[in-house]
């Protein structure tokens, strides 16, 4: 099993900004705890600022994993093109956020991803990854 | 670890109904699958038609148990009650929705609840209760 | 042929209240009448002030009745849930209102119900019943 | 009783465009039944696709006819020099569709009729014109 | 001087509809008057419930008249294709309503004609018609 | 003189819940003073969270009290089912709020009963309730 | 027959300012042949900035004068004060602007004013007035 | 206990504008009345038309009065600047209206100054004054 | 092959109308130009500045032509009916505009046609007819 | 350099009111200091709370000053008459606020000013006055 | 003359993803055909899914081609900075899409691209691209 | 002193796009006379047309400069993501516009910036800048 975990925008900065909404942990220690959590999953990660290289993180992805687990940050609520990405391809993508999109800011509150997505998972903290991992298991074993 | 699983509006014809969206698994089967799955947590659910039902449900739930997952159907766009009750309450709530509120008709995209719930699942399927069952557990390990 | 007439929130005042807008006859001299009028017909009718037991009676009409003519009154504008439920079943559902909701106040301009019934029948006085029974007639000499 | 039936922009092609919508038989077809169905009617037909000629046809309606039943196509959602004819009339008109305005696109939601007709009857298939003879005949009885 | 008065749709029925807001005066004697009231004027007059042969009147009167008072009834809300006709020909033409369209219902709140005509008079009666052409005199004697 | 206080959603837990917001007093506490405050009132109260069972007390508090000091919690803004009602019976009816609702969360700024009660009282705390049986008394001293 | 002509902000600088929209007529020079225009009429001026100076000097108009020509420049738009003014008292009031409203900036499209005057003039430079206090006359001769 | 009755525009014509909607009684009558209902209160009162002279009010008030009874009227629904001074001073002020805003146009759905105050009572008539004045004297008495 | 160049409301003054946005070229001239341009086509073509007159034209076409180039003018944004007339016909038909629809007056913006036609081609000047009929020959080859 | 310092509703409160978002010194205080800090500047300053004495303020200053750094306050939000003024005079205008407009309520977030004046300045505390004054030095040296 | 073809996100997999809409032919196949067809066109292509990279191309080609080919996928709904850069450029530039954009989600009917563009052409699949062409060569001809 | 200039999308082509909007003087003569101007400042500058890297700048700056002068051309409108880099780093950043964005099209009256930095300056050309150091100077100097 090789899952991707895709990281837009700012989440470089993962437990160095708004920690009271973001918590403290850092994505580095997030993950090392993640592989620990999920021994037998093959895990990559990629984290980028820039729309379009994540959009072709989303379409490189394409065979090359059995599934993403992606927090677009701030991509989620104004990226058409990365929606389209997303629906391109062929591999299930998951859709996670640390915080809850629905309870912040109304510009935040619409999600291209949702309709095109496997599922989303959103307000558990950095567990919405976990979550996102095991709803990707879930799948597989059906 | 007690958890009640508190369903909304017309989940009694879960596996009957929109088999497309829902699937054609009913409940009750799922339910035992889910005991099956989680052998250490001591389940209770309960399901009802009633928007006050399932506030007075949320409200006795507080003290007895140690988490709820609710999938509210449709009072999810609109029971401003029935928030105010989940505000109310200390105990920590998941909401679930077996297919994703955000993907289909314009009037589901609101959720009255994800402002004052820990966290919110969608779109897969009945396994998102499973998730949401998931999300409580991770919670008190902490 | 057995045909269900289901009347939601304060169609017990009917004859009582805004007569000026829902006539003088109560419904139970209209019922009357009714049943003399279609003598062929078997009905029965329900009538709630409660959402969810109007959601409890759709769902159980399923299989026991031919027909539902169905005025769910106040909520034919705010109910997700129990459009839920008439989309779930089988059986032919009628829509029928006394007034014209297009003609009054905005916030009744809108019916969840009307994309999942057979039919909307508005504006005919106590003859959107009468109409909504002939409506259901007209479908089974099919 | 002399009831005219006006039907509005593009009901000329029914029974041969959007089948699944308005099904195949056509208006010529259904009008022979129609007036045997109530033998003891006299009905008048006229089709137009121009709005104002459907405004002229309103207009000499009144004092002609004892009712009229009119399907006013596309021009429902957009005319309101057709709402004022039928408002400026002193004889009853019932509005019919043969789908549910309401249960298609967004543009079609509105009826600017409805405020100043007798009643409207939706989505019935062509047994929406029959039930709106119906309504005037009932309305006759009175 | 010559003016075309160019009246849409329904105003063939003033004196005889809504006498609460627009009088019971017929055009023809009140027109009768409007020739009386103003002996050096050639007036000429023309109305259809027609869209598009208000927009032939309105092309054709370019160059005939030496000005247009319009009341474009229902028009004067929906149509882009009149207003376009009003702002293509050179003749100064001049919007009249018998009653005020801001103080009715809101879909009569907007007029398309507004941005394309000299001046626009509202809400006077029939007496809107013999200001509207005072506005035509006054702008020659310049 | 007997009044109803007629109490909605969430209203059992006063005192227990978001304290910064509705104060920490219990309804018990809060309503033995206001028996005390009004000796010569006679009254009753009754509080649900169901919206069916709010509309059956106040359709039988009709000839039964003088009038009703109504709190309809998460309902005010929600149900059109309640509000006809509240205009279907004669006796008066004041809507009370212990916070502002035009002072919070955007879906709270409406009330669908305001348009149908003799008046409304917010923002008060608990002495909301007081304010609205003044308010009744006033009405009938006169 | 005495008419006030009623003028509101920035007026005062008619003729000195956007005189592409407004001309370059001064208002002193406009209003010296707005009497020598009409000799019979016994006219009064009286122009402010302030919104409440508007408003005493309708409330006060009331009884000294047959009717006012009333030209609220911006506060057409904005003033809920204004337009109860103009709606309290007796006196006809006629609405005029010198530009048409509904031809600029989308914040002057409304009027608040509109639902309570007379009738309303605009577009016609500052002959707007002249047929302001024509209308005035037109009706006193009734 | 010094109260301070303020009253914004129209306010001064009470009793003798539009009399259906605010009854017939004059304020200077009401306020005898008042005065003799609270013999222990030192009243004060001050109305004015202008927005400006209201916010002086409310700025000078501060430390002067314990309390301020205010019906802005219209400036309710459109004064950001009149809102500031409120929020701007210690002393407790209680909004009232006559009618119910929420019950009238749209444009009076809105109180701007509702978030900023103790609490708004509205439609009991000039009663809404004497609540107004009980709501300040049992916040005193805490 | 043989296109019909169906043109809406006051095309018939290209040439003097708008000069800046339409051009100085009469359709006259331009179909001549169109026609060399074309050897091989066999052209018709139709104006009607009523609404009803293009549904007709449309209509009338199916089966005569193998294809129409459409310029509805004013009834693009406003013609349910003229679109379902589009929608019902079995040919393909070009939507084309001289100006970009997009790049004016906002009522401008939508296209009832876009989701009912073959493709859109909107600013290109008379060209656009020019590579409407190219488009239906690129279609004709496959 | 004469430069007129204009301030709009309760800005004379300076110091004393919202002290987290405004700051706590008194524009008394900071006035001393800008004198000091542009010593080569003559100031002047005007103070408020009267929508059309601002208006006056900007008319009279034409000619007077060679420009205005104008803090409207409240009035920025709402009033179309002071937009009016500062577009009808020709001096220089800078729009100045303490606080950020754009990230406090969304019925701050308008600018009525902005379009008319020479630049905006926001968020810099009282600062922005100082930005302000340097803005019209930049312009005077080119 | 030399053509640009610059093709924003997802366009590289073209041929390969939503097939009902986008048709089964990759651009690399279609552009062989497109240099065929136009013989004395010498092409250049440029593909990214990178907003800014997009822009760059725009810039550049400036001076260096006759004109651009711009299919701009899900920027062309949500670039504000792409559509800046076109405007920036003197070089002509024709919008085109595969699929009609006003036939499809909502949040695609709108083209920030339209107003800055010598035209746009839509719907016509991968032959929009060869009218685009076809578009820029009419353009040069004159 | 360190202050990063950091420029946006199509800052490149300054004094050669849109010359009547932006002027014709060109950043790098711009730049420098601000470093003349302000002698003690050590700048530097980067310009992006990618959303990606200005967000990389950003996060970059934190620690090497005292603040920031950001003009994010297209993107303030539409980037989620660079707001929450904005928002994520400690140090200082004033936002500034060449011209006025609330000024221009709808599509530029929001800053999705405003509610992070410290404070805007729009609309005074490339002063705008120099504004900006200014305002970075004067709050060091606290």
């Amino acid at each position: 099993m090789k899952i991707l975990i895709l990281n837009g925008p700012n989440l470089n900065l993962q437990g160095r900004r708004d920690m009271d909404i973001y918590g403290t942990q850092s994505f580095d220690d997030f993950f090392v705890a993640l592989e620990r959590c999920f021994p037998h999953v093959d895990f990559a990660r990629f984290q980028s600022n820039i729309e379009g290289e994540l959009i072709d993180a989303v379409q490189q992805a394409d065979g090359l994993y059995d599934g993403v687990v992606l927090n677009a940050g701030g991509y989620t609520h104004t990226s058409v093109a990365l929606r389209d990405a997303v629906a391109a391809v062929a591999l299930p993508v998951v859709e996670v956020h640390i915080s809850s999109i629905l309870a912040r800011e109304e510009f935040r509150h619409t999600s291209l991803l949702a309709p095109v997505v496997m599922g989303s998972i959103m307000g558990f903290g950095l567990d919405s990854y976990r979550l996102g991992v095991e709803a990707l298991l879930l799948k597989t074993q059906k």
